[in-house]
């Protein structure tokens, strides 16, 4: 049985397990004296799943809030989780709104998988960008008690975006370009495409920004048309090219970030600078907590674990009343705020 | 003219403005020395209103994020605003599910009125809680270019509530007694109905607990049949009834607080305890930004001021994943957890 006969929930989730240990070891490999991330497995209620956790984490001091060792990251968690769990009629029919490869559902509803792998890496110097990146596959399959049930729609989604505390414009170039690199082989389309779609999608409304400097978000990519794709140019139109796509940026994710990261976190800092990343962390917790649809889904989902969705909030955030910081256009962190208002095309 | 026959608008403005300079300068007393409030008066866009917010913060210091003075409040602000606005006719009907007083809309829409004190209160000691209060009026007026518009449906609302990091069982009885002690003139069933109310208000879903030890809340308090209340015991039944209890509710805010606050500012404390107030912090971040209907309404309403309503979130919160702060029921921690958990009558 080659690989390829096999159904694409048991690749999707090989194809994770082995990215996750990939990623992980080339974190650890940036910081080899610090504690290594803890690989949390657990087991989802009534046989639907599991989810292994890896988790970077340094304990407090003894005398007070200060870690233990310093380390170049100050949180992370580089997740996977496999899930099968069953659709509603009525979830079902919600999710039609944005997936029209759904058929209409019958009324016990239909069953689902889920795979995916989902990241965020915050680093201590606020040189550093934090990261984040998410792949994910999505299939729902007729109702029974098949061994291997008939697939009746799947999709893929994705991307990876970068939120730096203050620009560097070469590692934004160069995160932005490891990535249209990985993408232009599949269609020069793709690329522009899921820039834009993560620009719009990384926005917190009520700060009329966005939360960093981008990078590329695709959503419900199948083989029938797709809204941010024309169909008469390249893309990836089988389900195999797409897993292919899947694959090729999710390998990306380490030469495009962890290069940066490498560079950055032993550069000097200063208090300031310090304090302008924990407000900078206070946005990227509004927008996980009040804006962002992957984590109101997981919360709102049954057997939700809570732990698991939260870990991609900063250790630490910072809210001032009206403060100073970020309003001078000419100081650094006013060059910052000049690329989050705008987006810019870094590539 | 008597002060009784001027519109309950500017009867109600007159009142939040005095109330907050009474908790201002209340709160100043506890803390000589720290800077004052600051008062932050801003108008509204197109002739709509003003706001007045009071701000508490102290200036970082040169070498850090540690505050230039040690002060008793961390952050803190007692604000006000009075907005004169439009609904749109869709807004009126979404309103009518909630408030069954408002009419049907005409095409234009309706002018509303609405007038609230709002106020957060962040103290520096992990064993002084911090505390919230809103109250607040709402009016809808016949359309047309009136001085003096027909009122064509009005409610109250508002609440105050209590947020330990670490339980002391008298502060929280003091704090709800001092608040029954005040409402039970006014009807013994209505300090039930609405520290109840409270309690199901200030509950964080997805952590399945509640923000604090709760206090009173209460929504769409008019002169009709009220959900909450019994239309066959004593209850505040006209509009003078219930501005009564709304102004002798808000003036008991400072009884109910201050001393707590006073009591608590200088107790000792270890960084752990630091560390645990933090973290309680962060769900109350969570509970504003992602629950909070206030926040929400507030955020999406046009010429929304950002600063003002964000100002509830903690100068600083902490995420730990799986932190153990807070699992051994036996430890202080422990103690706190298990009365978010499950509310208690303190009264």
């Amino acid at each position: 049985m080659s690989a390829n006969s096999k159904p694409m929930r048991e690749r999707m989730e090989a194809f994770i397990l082995e990215l996750q240990e990939e990623i992980i070891t080339a974190l650890e490999n940036v910081d080899p004296n610090a504690p290594k991330f803890l690989r949390d497995r657990y087991e989802r209620e009534n046989n639907t799943g599991y989810g292994i956790s890896g988790v970077f984490s340094v304990p407090v001091g003894e005398d007070g809030l200060a870690p233990a060792i310093d380390t170049v990251l100050e949180k992370g968690g580089v997740n996977i989780s496999v899930v099968n769990g069953h659709l509603s009629q009525a979830a079902v029919q919600q999710m039609r709104a944005e997936h029209a490869s759904l058929p209409p559902p019958p009324e016990g509803g239909l069953p689902f998988f889920a795979a995916g792998l989902s990241l965020v890496i915050h680093p201590r110097n606020p040189h550093a960008p934090t990261s984040h990146a998410n792949w994910r596959y999505f299939e729902v399959m007729e109702p029974g008690d098949s061994e291997n049930p008939k697939t009746l729609a799947w999709w893929f989604g994705g991307g990876s975006d970068l939120t730096p505390f203050y620009l560097y414009e070469e590692d934004a170039v160069h995160f932005h370009k490891t990535m249209k690199d990985a993408s232009d082989p599949f269609g020069t389309q793709v690329y522009p495409a899921f820039k834009k779609w993560c620009d719009e999608y990384f926005y917190i409304t009520h700060r009329k920004e966005t939360r960093g400097i981008g990078g590329l978000f695709w959503d419900d990519f199948t083989d029938a048309p797709h809204k941010s794709l024309s169909e008469s140019e390249k893309r990836p139109r089988s389900i195999e090219e797409i897993f292919a796509y899947v694959q090729a940026l999710g390998r990306t994710f380490v030469p495009a970030y962890v290069p940066i990261l490498a560079k950055r976190c032993k550069q000097p800092s200063t208090p300031r600078e310090r304090r302008w990343q924990l407000i900078r962390r206070g946005r990227y917790a509004e927008f996980n907590l009040m804006i962002d649809r992957g984590t109101k889904f997981g919360l709102m989902a049954p057997h939700a674990r809570i732990e698991s969705i939260l870990m991609s909030l900063p250790e630490t955030a910072r809210w001032e009343y009206m403060s100073d910081m970020g309003t001078d256009p000419e100081s650094p962190e006013g060059k910052l705020m000049a690329v989050v208002k705008v987006p810019r095309e870094w590539v």
